[in-house]
């Protein structure tokens, strides 16, 4: 429980959170262990329950300047960043390529350079090149959290499709996950491989085989050329968003093609387990990966997902930029 | 008046308002009630004066989530519902197609549901198709308000400009209201022919045939296709943009033709009545549908649009966000 | 040093400032005096600490709206604004071409009357035409500030460099200053010609003769052809940036033959005394206007002048809009 003054558990937001991550940024799912990934959960739990307030605002974050840089668009990942900052009373600064001096040639490097010469709390980057935000982090004092880099990872994603699962099978050790669709290009995936895995879950992919990365299986998880295959033993079905751009384009002949071996529609999901939950990171493709009425029905959580996400990167915040450093102590 | 604390007419903001709209969204016009009207231009009246104020601030929406939704480009009446939400002391987001994943293909059901998700409490929403705000509306539970949709309606122009008409001749009802240009492809002219109307104004509409609505002597208005023709009774003179884009498309020959027959200048306004209110939405084109002497002369309000406009937005979300809902008070 | 509460030199940020610029606006370092000049930085001295707060927020500007109206696209100007208004707790709008009204043909003056018809408490705006901002303060009552202005002014970036200057050097009057590259279409280097000059420096410039203003001489400074000539005696070396785009088109021949003879690298450095300043107001082209190794070298100021923008620009917030006018005294 966060109180209205901003207290998790019990501590105030001006002292050290009494759980810390022993990170700096968040850059991917696959350097977490599961005990990191059980301490964000376990506070996403807490902060949840804010956005269901009269007023859903605590003032854990007043005073810290968060900065949103965006090299790629986006509607859902920014908005949600940006609502979970604002909610811990945190100052947003939003900046996205159309508006940024990008245009005028500076290197990704100088330009994070500048933005952290300003004093924020935290940069959440995305970037269409996988290791940007990395490269960030190496240089910053200030932490970086990734918000998707190019087809390497999408940690918060995966760690708000984590709590999703957590919160509704009360579990995540011992579930049989499958992923379905363009692992290949989808850090969605990748992310929510590593975590699923970590956690003890069974992680299991369907899709064409032009749309597998090789050697997936050193992930500890099984590729299935037929959605058939991984439908009944599943307890949560995580469809990915196809890119449509890709159609002839070598990875698959067409969208109708992909959607036949590849959709889920009401006919596949007669073979499903009955508590089955029916995942998606968006935007979805409605009748082409997923079928309106599995989407809209009673086994999707996909809403819950997007939901849950504000509550994820309020933690996240929180964890990362809530507790003072001992380095900062002295301005106090 | 609001008070320092929010309070408004006595009443704290964390109190159910006394004054309460009887319904979810403000969509258009058309199916508002004189009451229902009357009752937002006197709580608009309640939050002029705040934009006055040394601390132009009152915490009545803190904690409060306004969401900016924007598929048509707009400065104005975005800053507007902008500023109105946070002297309000809102969080506002705002998204506009440029940054939006609506590249991406998403529909705007899914946009909207997945903004809902993340729990916010007003959805602001300009859109190119007509009818957009209503399909939201229906199938969300947050309160919707239609910046605008397609030529369909703008009702929060329409009830700024009512507020200005009443403020400066102290009544709406018996006053002869003259609105001049293309009334066909103007929702700011449909959302004021209903709101003058119910509120008892005689409305005349002056334009080429080309650019009226067909049936339109039904919305209870007049049609003249003079200019001069509605000038001399007129109480209420408001200009509508002419789209410059239509030049040459059959709807009017020239631009300098139109200006001829049914621009506004000195020469055309001295057969107006003394006390005559000019008024255009903005933006003008001036030396078109109005000369500058009288766009920044003294019988134009249009400026005092722009101000009003504030305030009846701050009084828009005060009253659809503002009160606790029954649904609310068990999450207290 | 400004207190929590937002008081500064024991002041309470309600109370009129005891120091007061005696203008409305920043448009330019030509008509400033060096008396407005040093009250501005010593202003920006006391908020300098601010942003090294564990909570680095002050309530000086709570209630207040600030509008970047930004014609060009900027990050890190927009951003320091942005920032500087939020650590102040004034709310903050941006508008950018890309959004705006503009594309609908709107003139720029009556964008800005409709932006003061909302009653802002200052605008902040850049600009390609050269005195736009002074245009638009001419016209309005509200407090104008420049931030960039065609090839004119760039008034804050001067200050910003004269407060990084005077920090590290402990003064100002005396300093050989250099700045080098294409004096003729830089604000940047306009508007610190006029305050170096101002405060009792001596300034040199060094670039192509292509690149030089006619007369100007005239401005109180020595123009050198050659950049070897300057370096020696510089206390500040002010590389300016080269636009890629002018590149053989008449300025000069290729980046390459520019670089050679105006491009600071550590080779030029050697001959320039052991504690020159280097500054560039960025974004920079590394590798031809100058080195990586002396733009992140020990004598490189570039990232004190990002950090010291905050803090002048809260100042000039602070000074300009901090203090109730005679005329506000009343609606109190």
């Amino acid at each position: 429980m966060v109180d209205e003054q901003g207290r998790v558990s019990g501590q105030q937001f001006s002292e050290k959170p009494v759980l810390r991550l022993a990170r700096k940024d968040i850059l991917g799912i696959q350097e977490m262990s599961a005990s990191e990934i059980s301490l964000i959960l376990d506070t996403a739990e807490s902060f949840k329950e804010v956005s269901t307030r009269e007023i859903k605002k605590v003032p854990t974050l007043r005073g810290k300047t968060v900065i949103n840089l965006f090299y790629e668009a986006s509607t859902r990942t920014r908005t949600s960043f940006e609502i979970a900052a604002k909610r811990l009373s945190a100052d947003t600064i939003n900046i996205s390529t159309s508006t940024s001096s990008v245009a005028k040639g500076e290197t990704l490097i100088d330009t994070a350079k500048n933005l952290e010469a300003m004093n924020p709390d935290c940069i959440i980057i995305r970037h269409s090149a996988s290791g940007a935000p990395h490269l960030l982090a190496r240089l910053m004092r200030v932490p970086v959290i990734n918000a998707g880099d190019g087809a390497h990872e999408h940690p918060t994603q995966a760690l708000l499709d984590l709590f999703t699962v957590r919160e509704k099978k009360g579990k995540l050790a011992g579930l049989n996950v499958a992923i379905v669709g363009d692992i290949l290009h989808s850090r969605v995936a990748r992310s929510n491989i590593y975590g699923f895995t970590k956690m003890g879950a069974e992680v299991h992919l369907a899709g064409p085989r032009t749309m597998m990365p090789a050697g997936v299986e050193k992930l500890g998880v099984r590729w299935h050329s037929n959605l058939r295959e991984v439908v009944p033993q599943a307890d949560v079905i995580m469809m990915l968003r196809i890119q449509l751009e890709r159609q002839g384009s070598g990875f698959f002949p067409t969208l109708r093609e992909y959607s036949r071996f590849f959709g889920l529609n009401l006919e596949v999901l007669k073979e499903a387990k009955p508590e089955v939950l029916i995942m998606h990171p968006g935007p979805m493709n409605r009748g082409v990966e997923i079928s309106p009425e599995v989407a809209d029905g009673p086994f999707s959580v996909i809403l819950d997902q997007v939901t849950n996400g504000v509550a994820v990167r309020m933690a996240l915040l929180y964890l990362l930029v809530g507790g003072e450093r001992e380095t900062d102590r002295s301005s106090v």
